[in-house]
């Protein structure tokens, strides 16, 4: 089955192609979406729609994995943030792509099993579990990854996949 | 010239259609979207979308007024109401409306001419300002016709009506 995995925002929407082959997990491709900050929100998020939509078109995915986003203290910039997300949910919806959404937490909790995994080593489970022609350097585009990671290995034991 | 009046949420977007004609403010429709609380996240945007599609169509704006969302401490259904306007935004976008974004603060400040008025003070100033058939009761509705208005009163001693 083919995951996309995705990790929403204004600026950069980081996304993945993770497909699970017996069981192994091979990163078809991986990449992200960057809007031009000189432009108004309503183009950046028309732009976001747009490409997400030729992503789909392209890789046509089975379900997507999408960080979800959860209030906490002095998060000044989850209002750009959240925009985006509502973009990408409504044409993932509209193309009928079934949605998974986790928590940044909920994905160190499954791909690490610690929920308070750091940056790198949320890296370093990502290296270890996929095939790969070319990591990403990119946060936001390793993020996806692990995302859709999450997805996975969520499921790969009640038998969804 | 016709605005488009926007009150952004997940569960209910309050819209109104508000003529200038000469110097009057004429309230050609107003309602509301309601999206289904049983229904995902995802399926309400959607519809959110679509329903505003709709409208655009049906009235064919030349601008739209909408509500701006700003941060502010224990403010946790920010998360959905940003995911609506996300949508929003691109749909109007999409259909090449120029868009213009008011606080709730800059709304009462300048259709009352007091950032701190109450809904009742809010609702006074509209009903005084605006021709109409029937005025709505719902709070969403309401709003959406005094952002339209901040619209116009922001724009009028400009020249730009």
């Amino acid at each position: 089955m083919r995951i996309l995995g995705i990790d929403p925002g204004l600026a950069i929407v980081g996304y993945s192609i993770l497909d699970i082959e017996k069981d192994e997990h091979v990163l078809e491709t991986s990449g992200s979406i960057q809007t031009d900050k000189n432009k108004t929100d309503s183009q950046r998020l028309l732009e976001i729609e747009s490409d997400m939509q030729t992503i789909i078109d392209m890789y046509k995915p089975d379900i997507a994995s999408i960080e979800k986003l959860f209030y906490f203290r002095n998060q000044k910039t989850i209002i750009p943030v959240a925009e985006a997300r509502g973009v990408i949910l409504s044409i993932l919806e509209k193309n009928s792509v079934p949605i998974y959404e986790y928590t940044p937490m909920e994905v160190k909790q499954v791909i690490t099993g610690y929920g308070r995994a750091t940056k790198e080593e949320v890296a370093k489970i990502v290296e270890l579990s996929v095939k790969y022609k070319r990591l990403p350097k990119l946060d936001d585009t390793l993020d996806s990854i692990a995302i859709a990671l999450c997805y996975s290995r969520n499921n790969i034991f009640t038998g969804r996949n």
